[in-house]
């Protein structure tokens, strides 16, 4: 009964509806009595933290510093990059009191209409302009650069329709506001980024990324470039995992942040911002899972390895116990996490589906024969796959197969997409091709208009213009003019 | 020049003006443009890092986990716990619209009338609402208790007059919120988490507490009882340091969370909530520093060592920084955190001051004739003593003198705090005494009339009925009436 209750829409029937089964059903978020916004329950939170903590790790190792900027922004400051606050920075939360008062009646408490703020504040969609206000007065002279400041934080963009982790009003991640003597300099820092991000997904979320910079149109809004890293779900549908973006001198001139180089010049300093999010818990989902419900990477799982007891009575379950501690312990000092659920208010079928559905990369269990035989059952959640082998040595196996198992999901993610990825001469094949999924890589003139068209056309966008691969010049498979090289198109999340 | 700039008013002089100056100064944190809202800086930030980090690893060792709760509380949650709302729910930012739009003149932004939300949202002062409201789905039997979740979020209220760290608008924190099956569990863990939250400010702060429980006045609106951790700053006054209340079962109640228990019985469930937010940083600060700058424990310092080149020369500069590195590589592998400092475009004497400012505990220097003859000079921040000692074994030597600087600022705290309490039979005394500042211990007949006419009278609040200590009955001091025991007052922060 328990495991009926934890059955998945499979993903053939609907790929959406089986998402949101495995978010609600795994334990990861839910929704919340504030429209939009998420509560990220503790499972899905501890898969946060080991993401946190792996890019916390790379970043300090690239330099970069951690610091803490206000989560309001004066209403004015929005108004400063003008092309900042015509992309994007409409949908908002808005303060606009800052006191409640009692109601007359005794029946609960209103807004008190005296405590109306001055100005407005906006609740941080991004802080690029808050962060710029007070680098103002960070920076004097070439002595003071570079700066390299990350944050962690909330922020939230008032999105109609929202999805658990993909897009919600409010989300975390971590924003990276960097300034720089030279343009160079800044070009280098949001390349750099942009690889550190692919590292992380390929290495960590094992999910292969497509590194490439956006067209104009899909820009950020006020950079003057935006990398990014995409990625392709099993649905054949495109994910952006991660941008960076360089901003030129774009914020340093809307808040005159103004620098001494070293010749005695005044300049406008150079900046770049970059940033992931919750919603890389959605792209890791919708990576690897399957049916039977999550799959993580070993890298990233909350605890790698989680062992069950059978057993009958009491006697036998202090024998497992004694022999499972030993495992415990000798996993633990290779530095594998792990968890040993001998609670008895569950049956080991219970379990089995449970951490099934959690995707723990390795299960084991121990019964009363493998007492006998020193033996001990293993099961990989990647491929489901079940064998008994011996004890001795177990932890050295064990260690080898999270191994194997990381390897084994990126390879397969990187083959579907290897697979679902089409090379297209003619607007026609596009068309044909565009509703089995996939990403496509065609000429295109260069063009917004042209790009507009085939996005009306299709909703295919245009996730990035690769930085590697095929470099080939060709004719734009729209209009026929030139194209410099192939450009990568999906449908995307 | 760079040095007079780095002045700080004597505490002597003004207290509040010298810790104005030092976080400003050590470039921990400044004021934003929004008001009552601080920016953390990056070494301000990297202590608050250590903090969370230390206490993430207590919370988890006493088997709690994170979550992720909401930013925004709908309004109509603050009525439904009525002593909540009335006790301090009122100073908040409140949202009352979701968008912007251009204005018809092109000169920026204004909010747009059409986007008014129904209900307004309140950006949380904490969580208790918010969180009720979600475990209620969370829980319908026994089984699923106890939840022991904890957050680590910025919460908001709208405090008139701020000073950094100790009270801004907006705040980091964790809060913990946990759910049990009893009373009894409840009331265990809240005092476990005191326990948790005194471990840290002695071990880790060096800053000793007195722990006790808050009277009726005192409690946390909506708890049945708060305990809390005191510590005395150097001025004498107290700084409630952390908090954990035993809510018994009202949030319950208010968000009609229940339970059924082993025998099939429907109740109620039954909670605790506790937090330590960045004032901790504040409280830091004024327990050790001096002066000369910030003072930091070992245990809490971004980086424990520094070590600075004196040298003549890019030869002898190689030479040292050769020597140099073996060291740092031999500190590091004791778990020791060094920075060493060759940049060339500070003098030695610059950077000695920089780092005695910002309370770096242990500096070592190595100039020409430290390499003749294998010495090295060692400084601790604490008593600013130096000594020129041998290079070999230098590693252990300065692990010991970092437990050494850790036991001597806490005892030095310690002792403070000893002399600076005072025993009080009556109230003249109390009244005569109480502007030399300190704690003192006082009989008081636990009436809520005798401590507001003290309050009114003195400025001096009961801090907390002692844990721990002198348990003798007495009589109050002002009214003569029974007493159970002394309590702690103080005049706070």
């Amino acid at each position: 009964m328990a495991k009926e209750l934890k059955q998945l829409t499979s993903r053939t029937v609907s790929y959406s509806q089986w998402y949101q089964d495995l978010v609600i059903k795994a334990d990861l978020a839910e929704n919340s009595a504030v429209r939009g916004c998420m509560v990220i329950k503790p499972y899905g939170y501890a898969i946060w933290e080991k993401m946190q903590r792996q890019l916390d790790d790379m970043f300090k190792e690239t330099g970069h510093v951690n610091a803490y900027f206000p989560l309001f922004i004066p209403k004015s400051f929005l108004s400063k990059e003008a092309e900042h606050v015509e992309g994007f920075a409409k949908e908002c939360a808005v303060v606009t009191h800052y006191r409640l008062r009692s109601k007359a009646d005794g029946s609960g408490v209103e807004v008190d209409p005296a405590a109306k703020l001055e100005e407005e504040l906006i609740v941080r969609p991004t802080s690029e302009t808050i962060i710029w206000h007070t680098y103002r007065n960070w920076i004097q002279s070439y002595r003071d650069l570079p700066i390299l400041c990350n944050q962690w934080a909330n922020v939230v963009r008032w999105e109609m329709r929202t999805r658990l982790f993909l897009r919600t009003a409010e989300f975390l991640w971590q924003e990276g506001h960097t300034a720089h003597a030279t343009r160079d300099e800044a070009e280098i820092e949001t390349r750099k980024m942009q690889a550190v991000y692919a590292e992380f997904a390929e290495k960590f979320m094992a999910m292969p990324v497509v590194k490439g910079v956006k067209s104009a149109s899909e820009r950020f809004a006020g950079a003057v470039d935006t990398y990014t890293i995409e990625a392709m779900m099993q649905d054949g549908k495109a994910l952006q995992a991660g941008t960076s973006h360089f901003l030129g001198q774009n914020f340093a001139k809307a808040f005159d942040v103004t620098f001494t180089d070293k010749t005695g010049k005044l300049d406008h300093v150079w900046a770049s911002s970059w940033g992931v999010s919750t919603r890389l818990i959605g792209a890791l989902i919708m990576s690897h899972s399957d049916d039977n419900g999550l799959v993580l990477p070993p890298a990233l799982a909350p605890f790698q390895v989680v062992i069950v007891p059978i057993y009958k009575g009491e006697e036998q379950l202090n024998t497992i116990n004694e022999k499972v501690a030993g495992i415990v312990s000798k996993l633990k000092a290779l530095g594998v996490s792990v968890k040993y659920d001998n609670a008895d208010n569950r049956k080991p079928g219970w379990k089995f589906a449970e951490y099934e559905l959690k995707g723990v990369p390795v299960r084991l269990a121990m019964g009363g024969r493998d007492l006998e035989n020193n033996t001990i059952e293993v099961m990989r959640r990647d491929t489901l796959t079940k064998e008994t082998i011996t004890c001795d040595n177990i932890e050295t196996y064990v260690k080898a197969l999270l191994d194997d198992i990381q390897a084994n999901i990126y390879q397969k993610a990187l083959d579907y997409r290897t697979t679902h990825t089409t090379v297209v001469d003619s607007y026609d094949d596009f068309k044909a091709k565009l509703d089995e999924g996939g990403f496509f890589l065609a000429h295109w003139d260069g063009t917004p208009e042209t790009e507009e068209l085939i996005k009306n056309e299709t909703k295919a966008t245009i996730r990035c213009i690769p930085l590697e691969g095929d470099m080939t010049p060709g004719v734009c498979m729209v209009t026929g003019k030139p194209s410099v090289q192939r450009v990568l198109f999906a449908r995307a999340y």
